[in-house]
């Protein structure tokens, strides 16, 4: 559904539900995806959303709730009467349900609490124990799990009875009577074998799986590189705690992509999307990166005032000055961009490093090579400085970009190497260095060429 | 599989291939999975990969093959007997196939089209005919198909039939006799409904779909939203053309997001890994951007000579350049970078653009007011400017921050009016235009309070 429908929607609802025809407005959201209503909801003005979530078929309404914002889960929260909480939490899948809690006030964290059922607040405490961003925390403990002597209808049986509740039964795990995880068997594999086969007999026994303190970009990155639908969760003893399913393994995706483009842009990542935060929390997440790279930044001026006299001699220097800075700080960040996004895919190790060395300089000196050969075409023939200057110029250029991209390059690996996230060390950092490492070897090459 | 123990496997293959042992090198392989085993094959030395591709197991071999890097792929090709290549071929699944032509060398491809049947002939070309980066190039055709009048008995029947060969079985897909696509079912639906029910009372009818010139980050967009395993794909005629599988869908957010992080970075993107790509290729990525930029900045040093006397009569001035510039293109990154991901995840509509360049300016006054109090402080206590040059240089300060954040924030929506990508109007292109702005303002203010 697109934006232009969805807009249209929503303003026939609030129509309809102004004219309190509610078996109309019913009739025209119960059939839509839940992804869509959620979409409508939010979009309602704040009073109606409950009204209309109200009149959604019960299963539709679960759903769709899955799917809303924390800010427009809890709004509908605090409207539910027992029963509706009830049924609302009764068909959520657990780990939409840890998502939920997660971002609620403790009150409400407790009301929502009483409403489900022992087993489940104990399996929801659980993965809330995890550490933020672990494989525990996005794991979901519905799983259909199989013993290895069933047969492959016994299998189905289960799956059957067990299935409707679980978020995918696409993959099935095999474990022993201590849950420790033996092999894992798909319904694809299933349905292709006879049905008096032994599981034993057709499971994969190499299975992959990540631990619940496992990053949850690992278990992405196996995910998507081994193409599964889920990956198991084990603990430190090797035992079945959960599955990471591949829709979540996407959103982690988005996440990380969205946190390490922030982080290269110099910005604290932040959860929640640019439209839901205020102008305090952007101003917080933003205000610290700025104010030590100003900071930094006024090295710079330390190094012009200490070469007053060069510039004093000749005045043309200082115009060229944005220029160079510029241009380092571009190529510079380039390099770390290019070297950041290999790192955190995974396509350039350690053992790699001398190998990009190497290529970061011979990059900069072409690319340096070809910018002070149009620059000095027009240092020569537009602005007539003379050749000297132009020298100095197209000289600086060249060394500024080799300094930027060997600065760009080998700041992220340094930083991975310490620990450290590479992605501070974005642009804008590097910008800060180079310009000051720029300037040096501008006026030292000026005093040297023009003899100020 | 991690790196160390990848590198180790590797090391030990090596030495078992010099010693001829490929009875022990292929038992060492033949459980691997196959990303892991291509993985493998790629870091060996370039004579052995071919012989331990023939140590693996036959359907082993098909799969891992699927894995690997064109290059790999290339080299495997070349050296293949005809029996060899029908076999691949064969156990290939077509998209994969698809990806693989798409970057061979015609002697090779024409060598490959001769090895597949007719009809898998045929459809590789007609995948070959959509336009890059589109729904219908990335689709794949092997799905399963039913008809609205099978029992669930029959649909199992048909799975169970035609299922090895399709890339997924766990949506199936119900047409007409037209092939139109009228629902769709899943393995799970079959699985909890009864064997006499019949697929029209258990289809999802509300299907959604993109079609085949669709870019195919809308089609991975749909999967994420909609957390399908499967999306399909269809004609101008609402016919069923292919289906697009979750795991293609992650490789197209993972591409996209490095493209956005390249092309923010001023860099043309590439399809292929930094560490496949040529120094030539590297510069020929960069070279234009940073010209492009170095050009532009050029203007930056018309400004500065123009107010020659204004930096005459108050030397001290100069050094502050840099600071003031490095701050507004900082901010301004800032602010372009989160817009940017913004309308890229769909978070940020045109009609939230009021929205967002109020709050920008409001975040921008209060992060400008903060760096000019700390930069006042420091002016006045540490450099001893003394106060008329203090203002000076915060007021400018303020004021390059409120610009940069503008221009930060409307360009990109700007460039995504006028159809171009917003991505181009990031951090180094914003840091030109604010250096540019920033410099008239400080100048200006510096005649008007300094009266120089």
């Amino acid at each position: 559904m697109d934006q232009t429908m969805n807009t249209e929607m929503v303003a026939q609802l609030e129509e309809l539900l102004e004219k309190r025809s509610y078996a109309k407005a019913g009739g025209l959201v119960k059939d839509l995806n839940p992804a869509d209503a959620a979409v409508v909801l939010e979009e309602m003005s704040e009073q109606k959303t409950p009204v209309l979530f109200r009149l959604l078929p019960k299963e539709l309404a679960a759903d769709t709730f899955a799917y809303m914002s924390p800010e427009a889960q809890e709004l509908l929260v605090r409207g539910f009467s027992d029963r509706e909480l009830d049924e609302v939490m009764e068909q959520l899948f657990l780990d939409d349900a840890v998502d939920m809690i997660e971002e609620m006030p403790a009150n409400v964290v407790k009301r929502i609490l009483r409403h489900v059922d022992p087993t489940t607040r104990k399996m929801i405490n659980q993965v809330l124990n995890y550490p933020k961003d672990s494989a525990g925390s996005i794991m979901t403990m519905e799983y259909v799990d199989l013993k290895r002597s069933m047969t492959v209808e016994q299998a189905f049986e289960r799956i059957r009875r067990t299935g409707v509740e679980k978020e995918t039964i696409y993959t099935c795990y095999v474990t022993d009577s201590r849950r420790k995880l033996e092999g894992i068997v798909t319904v694809k594999d299933l349905l292709l074998a006879r049905n008096n086969e032994i599981i034993r007999d057709i499971m994969e026994t190499n299975v992959k799986s990540v631990t619940t303190h496992a990053d949850q970009e690992e278990a992405a990155r196996a995910l998507s590189k081994y193409d599964f639908l889920a990956l198991p969760v084990v603990d430190a003893e090797e035992r079945l705690v959960g599955i990471v399913t591949v829709d979540d393994a996407i959103d982690v995706i988005q996440e990380e992509a969205t946190e390490d483009i922030e982080k290269m842009a110099a910005i604290a990542p932040s959860d929640r999307p640019y439209m839901k935060t205020n102008v305090w929390e952007t101003w917080f997440k933003r205000v610290p990166w700025l104010l030590f790279l100003m900071i930094s930044a006024t090295f710079t001026s330390g190094i012009i005032s200490s070469f007053e006299d060069a510039l004093a001699a000749s005045v043309v220097l200082t115009s060229f000055i944005p220029m160079l800075m510029d241009t380092g700080g571009n190529s510079g960040g380039q390099s770390s961009a290019t070297i950041i996004r290999g790192l955190s895919l995974g396509e350039i190790q350690y053992r790699d490093v001398p190998k990009v060395l190497l290529k970061e300089c011979s990059v900069a000196l072409l690319c340096g090579g070809t910018l002070a050969a149009a620059n000095f075409l027009k240092l020569m023939f537009v602005d007539r400085v003379g050749v000297a200057v132009a020298a100095v110029v197209c000289i600086t250029l060249v060394a500024a970009v080799v300094v930027a991209n060997i600065v760009g390059s080998s700041l992220p690996v340094l930083a991975k190497r310490l620990g450290l996230d590479p992605t501070v060390t974005a642009s804008p950092l590097i910008t800060t260095i180079v310009d000051a490492v720029a300037l040096i070897i501008y006026f030292n090459i000026a005093k040297l060429i023009l003899g100020i």
